[in-house]
């Protein structure tokens, strides 16, 4: 068999699956796939996703090879009839199925771990094409596998990987086993890295930031925006890892050194609880919350997180007002003359949380989510947010579009009053 | 220009746009396009993404042309000059772009609502390809359109469909549009319903159902599964949308009959929380919630809701043992004694949270998500659901498997404990 000796520098992602087909499951897998392919240099131009049908699976497989170095399949790798990703792709590169005895082995100890009797079809999984690399599945059974250079010239120096299709064994086989085999596979490196913005609009910020931005070739620099935040990212090519990180750092600082910087919460942060967790974490400090409109989604996302029980004390999600004031302690009298959706209200739910639970800070939001009970004075999209802390309190009005979503405006209230904490 | 005469019957799904396949964004629309084309009777064979490149979109048109009746193509139809879908479309179909006054006064229109000048590059989306059916862009300000029917024999009997790429403004334009256009091109009609389970898991109904599944040839019978809940999918073909749903409602009667009926909870109740808040509003009775390790997640769902400030009055999330303590009255001896995951820990909160809040119902979960926290006789996954009601509180062990992830584990016990309320 022809073996690859060049590097591979493009790539296709092929899903495989009728579920897809069907709209039943939505494709994550692929996204995922183009973000690690993008980091380590392989360009890819196309995504597609074909049912569990052989001579489907077979034509998309000789296109994609016709335009790319590398395709990276997924699913179909099951134990049942309909998975016939491996048998197909065995056929295209002229190699036949033989039984890898360690394949077989790592099956049998997951059914062994879990106390459940192995069928005969299971067998088939530890079935492989000759001369592939397998890659062991931690998570599963159906084993992953890399194949290099079939037989014929439509195949020469092109590779496939076969990866499981469930997303949680995708991820951890890839990290584990295709990403070593792909690093050994290319000689440059990708790096990006996200500045994550907080209070700054994404056309503001890319205004500020266009002389770098129309700059920078390598890095390049990009803004994104999603649900209130943005980020802007630094992507550089290096030798190296190490070089084509010290590359994003250099012009990370010159975006902190603009009048951007101020606005900027983390680099690669991963997300705005997160950035807040570790702060806390760090200072030692605990915070509490008081939820009307976000409906427990601060909570929610600060829990998200492993670790969040050292810093988040309890939130009160008061959506009642008969709640407001038994578990807060909001006066009848303010809710009476401001009405729920009040700066002063925000306040009394901010303190209340901090004072009830004993927490270093309160945080809280009140506001009209839609699509329904919006007024003139206070259409949908009003939200009051505050903070209260040993050194006071403040409080904030949030006038979002009241065309977004209860989504949309559920999730940038959560945002805007987390943001607040790394304000302070 | 060759208009169509015969009825559509395959589609494909082309979904352009290079933050897709930079793995920046997710593709929720093909799923969401092939489930309603699937509504339709139309088979989907096939879904791609590629990038804002005319050379490589025409290819892949071309290609998709020999195998379906209809593309079906999202994203690139903006003001900006990376935004060529609807050129390379045009071009293929050999149609000129023309002028579309009606569009031009929508897209002036959308720009005057907002009281934002519009911009130059704007009016490049008034242009469409001469002879095709505009559809209007109530969110946004890129038209869609159909195209029937290009020049030449490859494209004889083809229909192409264009829809913008944010996901706000395509599932709109195809409601609106889309949709009663391509109905008057189908003449079969396919209807889906949903039976949802809890309670059962998926192999148990599956084998009591297998002779239903197994003899069904129209309406098919489909199992699905999801983080602790189970659907079945009956779909129908008929003539017409009425005759399909007659025939899913006959099948889903019988599913009802068997062993399997105590298990249903609700027909194409979209999601368990969303049967809970339908069956509290009938009923006129309020809920409230005391979270631990679901972090505020049950509230979330319920709020994700509009209409929930009827029935849910407020969720406690006491994460810190001390916030159970003040927020629920939960007795520090018996946290002491029992520890905060256990059977008597979770009663105290359901119980102090309904008398807290005056509230008909209270539910509450305690428990271990993880990844950490574990030990020998609570391991990772255990926990403890309860309910309160004026007729008593009962409690719940779950044991989910300690190799799930915390996400898992927490939307289980959401999904459980909300389960308890319809159990009542």
């Amino acid at each position: 068999m022809q073996k690859l000796t060049s590097e591979i520098k493009s790539a296709e992602i092929l899903c495989v699956g009728t579920e897809l087909l069907l709209g039943d499951i939505i494709n994550t897998n692929a996204a995922w796939l183009s973000q690690r392919l993008a980091e380590l240099g392989i360009s890819v131009f196309h995504q597609s996703v074909v049912g569990d049908n052989p001579e489907r699976l077979k034509s998309e497989l000789t296109e994609a090879f016709k335009r790319a170095d590398l395709v990276v399949l997924t699913g179909g790798l099951g134990p049942t009839a309909d998975d016939l990703t491996k048998e197909t792709v065995a056929s295209l590169f002229g190699a036949p199925l033989v039984l890898d005895e360690e394949a077989l082995d790592f099956i049998k100890s997951y059914f062994k771990r879990r106390g459940i009797e192995m069928t005969q079809n299971n067998e088939k999984q530890a079935l492989v094409p000759r001369d592939c690399i397998v890659f062991h599945n931690d998570c599963g059974t159906a084993p992953g596998m890399a194949i290099e250079g079939g037989e014929g010239e439509a195949l020469e120096g092109r590779a496939a990987i076969l990866l499981p299709g469930p997303p949680r064994e995708m991820t951890a086989m890839f990290i584990k086993s295709a990403l070593p085999y792909l690093k050994s596979r290319t000689s440059s490196a990708l790096v990006s890295k996200n500045v994550h913005l907080i209070g700054i609009g994404e056309s503001t910020a890319e205004s500020i930031l266009r002389p770098i931005i129309d700059e920078c070739e390598n890095p390049t620099v990009a803004p994104y925006a999603k649900a209130g935040e943005v980020r802007m990212r630094v992507t550089a090519k290096g030798k190296t890892t190490e070089e084509a990180s010290a590359m994003c750092d250099e012009v990370i600082e010159r975006i902190k050194a603009t009048e951007v910087g101020k606005y900027v919460y983390g680099i690669d942060a991963h997300s705005i609880e997160n950035a807040v967790l570790q702060k806390l974490i760090k200072e030692g400090k605990t915070i509490s919350c008081a939820e009307s409109c976000t409906g427990g989604f601060i909570a929610k996302r600060l829990t998200d997180l492993s670790g969040a029980s050292a810093v988040f004390l309890g939130s009160a999600v008061t959506y009642a007002n008969e709640a407001k004031i038994k578990m807060l302690g909001v006066k009848a009298e303010t809710l009476e003359r401001v009405g729920a959706v009040s700066e002063e209200v925000a306040i009394e739910m901010a303190e209340g949380i901090r004072r009830t639970l004993g927490a270093d800070i309160g945080i809280s939001t009140t506001g009209i989510a839609g699509p329904t009970g919006g007024t003139d004075e206070k259409p949908v999209g009003t939200v009051y947010i505050a903070i209260a802390t040993d050194k006071g309190t403040r409080a904030k009005r949030l006038n979002l579009s009241p065309q977004r979503d209860r989504d949309y405006i559920r999730t940038v209230s959560a945002t805007n009053a987390l943001a607040l904490v790394l304000e302070e």
